[in-house]
């Protein structure tokens, strides 16, 4: 097993330049005076398909062989994932198979079909999906791409951070949300080259806080999906590929609770003007609640993505 | 009576620059896809205090002489202009009394206030702010910078428009909110210059079309305040340097439903990942009605601001 490098990380924003949108920095006045700090906030909900999923879905396909991408690729997912390979797989000209619960919301479904995919639904209370998975991959001969633990998805996410460094220079901290680490431990690496007295802070809900058990006890601890508003963060342990490159480069992990999530998603729309989802806002949660422990520091965060339930999104602002 | 003309508008680009953003274009290929057009979306929810406002009230500031920015200027205003003077003020070191009713919201009192304007509050039921302005006006010797019909205010809001053709070339159609006119008088200035074949077009709430009743009848036409969520263009009346600008250089007056404007306010929030206001949603949703219409043509469209109550917003997405 090779764990990917700051080479795969190049690699990558080669394949995915002209593809994936460059996404712009924002910066905010009320932020900076809070913090004391030159806050640079990475906006990665205008990301092609809505979140940085777009990246690491497209060079894992583009980094396949013609053989295999002839094939094709499977995924599953009911989250972004899914629809960054259904998108990523029909720019590419390569047929996609998404494996979804058939109760799944029927945007996402019609979504993911919007985007090309072929959508094959299972029963989640009597099926696994992973066995069906696998079943299709094999019978089809097609390649599996996981949501986060796959060297190729890895290096795709860390062109978010190595585009952040290209643009405002060296950080002292980068704050970034964690789920199953694809984004975290790819934003490392290249943190790694470019910016290398950068503390990388992987960020997680209080609720589901296996990286940072993880990380502190020095082996994959696992959980039980976590309750929290950050629906890209339930994820239930990291992986074999992120772990190790997080404990070698991931300074701590934080939590933050589904409030403070909330208290980041109003600033975000009120004096921002932008949507984030709620799983996005946990680095800024965190540097938030940090406040002016970070004065004098320049600061990135990775707004991972703007993909909400409008009801639901509607419903939290105005709580 | 002297009309202000394009030169005001390359006057006003010179003083602002380095004040005001230069705020982004975006585009959205759901939007491009569903008119068969190319769109361009001016973001000025992106510009300082979250409206367009900024522009035209620094701009009149900054075209005082000495002596009047020492007297100070004054505003009546509840909404984005009266923030948009005191920031204005502030920056360029000029004293700001902004005329409030007292029961405005505490938020934008407060706002007002941070933004180190002189607040002075009357009783909406009793008092007339306009008197109240006048002699406040007088016993100061201070310079009143009403919200729109003003030659500076009207160029200002002009350089929005000169920006959006600067960046992406010349455009066959323009779509721009009018409330008393002044963004769409000082953007039609821009677009007579920059790209002459350009059509024009104000776009009103249904609720009150007294812009569309004034071009129509040739005279300008007095309403009663409309009932809208379009706050922003709840004006009763066009003014006297807008109407004629008006007259002679927009296309015509288009009108939109307040569920028009809650579906555009959704797209922007699903789709494009950006808080407009409602106000600002009234050109998109001009151009989202017209639709194939525009098909093969290359469409502007200024969203003015994105300053929404989170509560009401959030209710809105959720409807």
């Amino acid at each position: 097993m090779r764990l990917p490098t700051y080479a795969d990380v190049l690699l990558a924003a080669g394949r995915i330049s002209g593809a994936a949108h460059r996404t712009p920095v924002m910066r905010s006045r009320t932020a900076n005076a809070a913090c004391g700090a030159e806050i640079f906030f990475k906006c990665e909900n205008f990301q092609r398909m809505g979140a940085f999923k777009f990246r690491g879905a497209y060079n894992a396909i583009a980094a396949l062989d013609e053989e295999r991408k002839r094939a094709g690729v499977l995924a599953f997912s009911s989250g972004n994932h899914a629809q960054a390979i259904a998108l990523s797989a029909q720019i590419q000209g390569v047929h996609a198979v998404i494996v979804m619960p058939e109760d799944a919301p029927a945007a996402k479904l019609a979504a993911t079909r919007g985007y090309g995919g072929e959508v094959i639904t299972y029963d989640r209370f009597r099926e696994n999906r992973e066995e069906i998975s696998a079943r299709i991959a094999a019978e089809r001969g097609m390649s599996l791409i996981p949501p986060y633990d796959h060297p190729d998805v890895i290096a795709g996410q860390g062109t978010a951070a190595s585009e952040l460094f290209a643009e405002v220079g060296e950080l002292d901290a980068l704050y970034v949300c964690v789920g199953g680490g694809g984004l975290v431990s790819g934003c490392a690496l290249a943190a790694g080259e470019l910016s290398p007295g950068c503390a990388v802070y992987g960020v997680e809900p209080e609720a589901g806080n296996d990286a940072q058990q993880s990380l502190r006890s020095g082996a994959i601890v696992t959980i039980a999906v976590p309750h929290t508003i950050a629906d890209g963060a339930q994820t239930t342990h990291l992986g074999q590929y992120t772990f190790p490159i997080m404990r070698e480069r991931v300074r701590d992990i934080l939590t933050v609770s589904d409030a403070q999530l909330v208290e980041a998603m109003k600033f975000f729309a009120q004096r921002m003007k932008i949507v984030v989802e709620p799983t996005g806002c946990l680095g800024a949660a965190a540097v938030f609640a940090a406040g002016r422990e970070l004065a004098g520091q320049r600061v990135g965060v990775i707004l991972s993505g703007g993909n909400v339930d409008l009801g639901a999104y509607g419903r939290l602002l105005a709580s």
